[in-house]
C-alpha cells in the first residue's frame, strides 16, 4: 500500500485505540440497557453513541449498537469480554465487540466495468473508507492499472461457469492469503457457489443495478427501457444464495425520462450504483448493520 | 360548482381564448417542423413552446407538442384545421389540437381512502388542476362531504366482483350524462372490465402504490415491507387490460428503514402517492403526454 | 370539534396510557445511561425508543430522548418524577418528563394563503397530527369555512403594525381561554412583538419560505426568481426575536428552472412549506426537538 | 494523452463529423421558427433536438438551441454560415453554430482539494466528458500524479494575493498555448482579476461549496454548521467580478443533521460538489447553456 495512505491507516489506529462498538440482538426484556450500561460503567467506558431498536415493542426482538470510548481499553479488552459472559447469559443475548482500530481487511472483485471499484479506491485514498483494501480480484485485465497504482495486488483470474470450481479454489487461497473479513463485489459479474457464500455469511456485498425486486437478474437496465420506467435506481445487499434476494443494505434511485435510452440509463445509474455500494461498505466497516432474517437494521 | 371556483375558471377560459396546443407523432423525415411552423406562421401564430423528440435519431418515430397563440383562433380554429389536412398527410402525420379554452370534463373514482381525491380537490380548488370536476364515484361512503362541500355531484355505488357488469353500467351512464373526458382511478381499488378500459384508452389514470414493476397486485406496502426495501414509490399509469401494466406517466420514492412498519410505510406511501398522481393529471390536461407503445413521451 | 376526530383522540390516549418520554440535556460524563436505565428499570419501564447525542465527545453535552411504557403510569407518574430528582441531582440534568397520554392544545395563526392550514388539518384528519387544534387565529376571513367546517372555532383579528399591541392582547387572551401549548404560523405574514415570543420560547414554530440563511425576510421567491437559483425551499423554526434567525428545525427544497416566474415558483414552494411545516409540527408534537443554543437537535 | 481517451476522442469526431448545434438568442416575434427550420430544410438538415423558450409571451426574448445532422457538413459548413445571415439579419438574431466534431480545449484550475478534479478526469477516462482537458494549473503539487499519469500536462504554479498578476501571465500564456476555450475552478480558492475574468467572459465556470446565495464567500461549511442548517449545498456559475455572484448554472444539496459536524459537512458537501460541477461542465461542453443577464437558460 502506498505511503500516504498507510498514514492515514495509522492516524487512525492511534486516535482510536480505545474505541469499541458493542452489538447486541436478543429478545425484548426490561432491564438490558441498564444492564449493559451499567457494566460498561463499571469498566469507566463513556458511551458515545447508541442506538437501539425493538422490532416489535411487544414480544418482538431488540437490536441495539453502542460506540463507546474506555481508557485502556487495548489491556483490557478480553477482560471486559470475559466478564460481559455473565451479563450475555442473564439476557440471553448475542452479541459482539469490534474494536475500532482493529480495521477490516477487504477484497474487492470486479469485472470489466470499473466505475464502482475506483469510487471505491477514491474514498479508500481520501481516507473515508477506512479498511485494508488488501487485494483486488478480477476476471478481466481492465483495472489493473489504478490498483497496481495505489500498491494494492491485484490478481486476473479469468473465470466462466465451467471452471467456477477451481477459481473459487484460486479465490479463496488469495481470501485466506490476506485475511480477508469482506468481500466487496464491485460489479462482479460471476455467480458465487452456494459453498463460496456460505463462508462468508453477511460479508459479501454485492451491488445489483436496479431498484430490487424490480428486475432480479440479468440486464435490469435494459428491462427498465423496456418498461418505460421514470427512475431507475441500484441496491446494495448482502450476497445469499437465492440471487438479487438477499438482505438489502441501502437503494437510491435517480430519474430517466423518454429520452433516455439503454445507454443514458446506464451512465446515470452508474452514478447511482457508486453511492450506494459506497455508502453500504461504509456502514459494513463502521459495524452499524445487524442482518435479522432477510432484513438488516442499520444503526 | 361552487362560484369562488367557477370564476377562476372563467377567468383561466378568457385568458386562454386564442392558446392551443398542436400534438404530432409521425416518421421522422426532414422538413416537418419547417412545414408546420410555416403553416402556423401563415396564421399569425406565435409559438409560445415548443418541445419535440425523435425515438431514434436514424429511422425511428418523431414527437412533437407545438403550444400557440394566435389572434381569433375561436373563428379561425376549424378552417386552421382543415388547412392542416394538407400537411398532415403530405408528412404522414398523427395529429391533433387541443383549444385551452375547453376544459376537460373529469371524473373521479375513489375507494375508502381519500388522500388521493382530496389532494386533488385541493388544487382544484387552489386553481392548479385546471379542469371541471364533474363528478365523484365511490364505492364507499366516506367521501361524500367533501366532494359535496365543493358542489360536485356524488355517487355511491356498491361495488364488488359479482355485480360488475351493472355497476359499469351505471358508471357509463353517469360518464355519459357529464360527458366524460379524462377518469382518475384516485385509489379505486376495484379492476375495470376490458371494455371499459377500451372505452377510455389513454384517459384512465390510476396511481399504484409501489415503484412499478415492483409488487404489482395487491398489498405493495406489505410487500415491500416483508421484502425489507429501504424505499417505497408510487406509479402512476394509464389503466390497460394487463394490471398495472399500463403506460407508466410518473414515479417517485421516498425513504423508510427498519424502525418503518407496514402503517408507517402507508403514511409515507399516502404522501407520494398524492403527488405522483396529482403531478400526472396536470400533465395530462395540459396535453403534454403522449402515449407510444407502452411508454409515455410526457413533453 | 368533531366527532369523527374525538374519536381518533380518545383511542390514541387509551393506546399510549402508559407511554411517556424522558428528555435529557447535561454536561457528558460516564454513567448517565446506567444511572437512568436503571433508575427507569426500577420502575418496570420498558424502553421503546432511545436517541443520545453527545455534542463533543470530549467535554461537550449530552442529550437524550427515551420513550418508554411503564405499566400503571397514570399512578406511578408523580411519584416517578419526584424519585427521579435525586438521579437528576446527582447528574447535573436539565430534563422533562412528556405523558404522551396528554396531547397538547395547539393554535394555528394564518393570513391570506391557506395551503399551510390546509395541509395541517388534513393531517389533523387523518389522525397523523395527533394534537387538540383548539383554535385558529387569522387576520383573513379566508379560511373560515374549512376550520368551522372541523368544528373548530376560528376567530377573525384585523392586524397591522399599528394596532399590533391590541391585536396580541385579544391573541393572548384567546391563547389562554384554550389553554395553547404551541403555536403554529402557518405563513402568518405579521411580526410578533418580543414580549409574546419570550412568552411562547421555543413554542412557536413558523415556516419560512425560503432556503435559510438565502433570502431572510420579505418576498423571497421573487428575490429567488431574480437571483436565478435553479432549487428553491422552505425552512420551518422555532421562532425567535432576530427575524428568520431562529433555531431551524427542518428544510427542503425542489428543483426550478429558467421556464419557472415568480408564479410557478410560489406554486412549487407551496407544496415544499406544506410537507416542511408538517414534519416540524409532528416532530414538536413528539417530543422530538430539543433546542441547544440555536440550533436543533431532532431525535 | 493516453492512447485510450485519444482513440474514444476520435470514434466520438468521426461520429459527429455532420452534426452541429444552432443558438439563438433574439427578440420574441412570430415567425422565427417557420424561418430557421425552413432554412436548415433546404440544406438538407435533419433536425435531432429543439428546445426553446420565451421568456415572457408577450414582449420578452426568445431562446432557441436547435441540434442537427446535415450530411456533407464540412463541405457546407461555411456556405451555410454565409447564406444564414440573410435569415438572422432579418430577424435580429444573435446566434452562433457550433460543430459538435470541434471538441473543446479545456484548462483545470485546482487548488489543494482534489476531489473536483478527480471527478472530472474520472468522467473524462470514461468518455463522458468530450473535451481535450489538455493542462491542469494548480498552486499546490497534490494532484500532479493523478494528473500526469493521464498524460495531461501539469503546471506548478504557486500563487497568493501579492503576485497575482505574475501569476495570471503566466496562467495566460498557458492557456494561449494550448488554445483553451474553457476554464474550469475545480475549487481553485484564488481569485481572479478583473481583465482575466473579462477575457474568458461565460468560459470560467467555478464550484462554491454553498447553496447561493447563503453563505457566500469564504468558510461556507464551518458558517452552515453555525447556523444549524439541515441540508447542504452546492452551486456551480460562470464566473463575474462580482465573487458568487456570477449566473448560476446548477445547485444540488443533501441532508445532514445535528450529528455532522463541519468536517462530516465537507465530506457530504464534497460529493455533491463533484456531481454539481460535473454535471455544469458536460451542459456546457453541449453548448446547452445561454446566459441571459444574470441567469442561465439551461436546454
Amino acid at each position: 500500500m502506498n505511503k500516504y495512505i498507510e498514514e492515514k491507516i495509522q492516524t487512525f489506529k492511534a486516535r482510536n485505540k480505545n474505541r469499541a462498538r458493542l452489538l447486541i440482538n436478543c429478545p425484548d426484556q426490561p432491564g438490558i440497557v441498564a444492564a449493559v450500561s451499567q457494566f460498561l460503567y463499571g469498566y469507566g467506558a463513556n458511551i458515545i453513541e447508541s442506538d437501539q431498536y425493538t422490532m416489535d415493542p411487544m414480544g418482538g426482538n431488540f437490536f441495539i449498537r453502542i460506540e463507546f470510548e474506555c481508557d485502556g481499553l487495548n489491556e483490557k479488552g478480553s477482560q471486559l469480554e470475559e466478564n460481559f459472559l455473565s451479563v450475555a447469559e442473564k439476557f440471553n443475548l448475542d452479541w459482539k465487540i469490534m474494536y475500532v482500530r482493529e480495521i477490516k481487511n477487504m477484497a474487492v472483485f470486479v469485472s470489466k466495468e470499473p466505475h464502482c471499484l475506483l469510487e471505491l479506491l477514491w474514498e479508500f485514498q481520501s481516507g473515508n473508507i477506512m479498511a485494508n483494501i488488501a487485494v483486488v480480484i478480477s476476471n478481466h485485465e481492465t483495472a489493473r492499472d489504478m490498483v497496481e497504482s495505489l500498491g494494492i495486488p491485484f490478481y486476473y483470474i479469468p473465470s466462466n461457469r465451467d471452471i467456477r470450481k477451481q477459481v473459487e479454489e484460486e479465490q479463496k487461497e488469495l481470501l485466506e492469503k490476506y485475511e480477508i473479513d469482506v468481500i466487496v463485489l464491485a460489479r462482479y459479474m460471476q455467480i458465487l457457489s452456494p459453498t463460496f457464500v456460505e463462508d462468508y455469511q453477511h460479508r459479501i456485498i454485492n451491488i445489483h443495478h436496479s431498484f430490487l425486486p424490480a428486475f432480479i437478474g440479468a440486464k435490469p437496465y435494459e428491462r427498465a427501457f423496456d418498461r418505460g420506467v421514470k427512475m431507475i435506481g441500484a441496491t446494495s445487499h448482502y450476497v445469499t444464495n437465492d440471487l438479487d434476494e438477499g438482505p438489502i443494505i441501502e437503494q437510491d434511485i435517480d430519474r430517466v425520462d423518454h429520452r433516455d435510452n439503454v445507454d443514458a440509463m446506464k451512465k446515470t445509474g452508474q452514478s447511482i450504483e457508486r453511492s450506494v455500494l459506497t455508502r453500504s461498505v461504509k456502514w459494513h466497516l463502521d459495524d452499524r448493520i445487524i442482518v435479522e432474517g432477510n432484513k438488516t437494521i442499520v444503526f
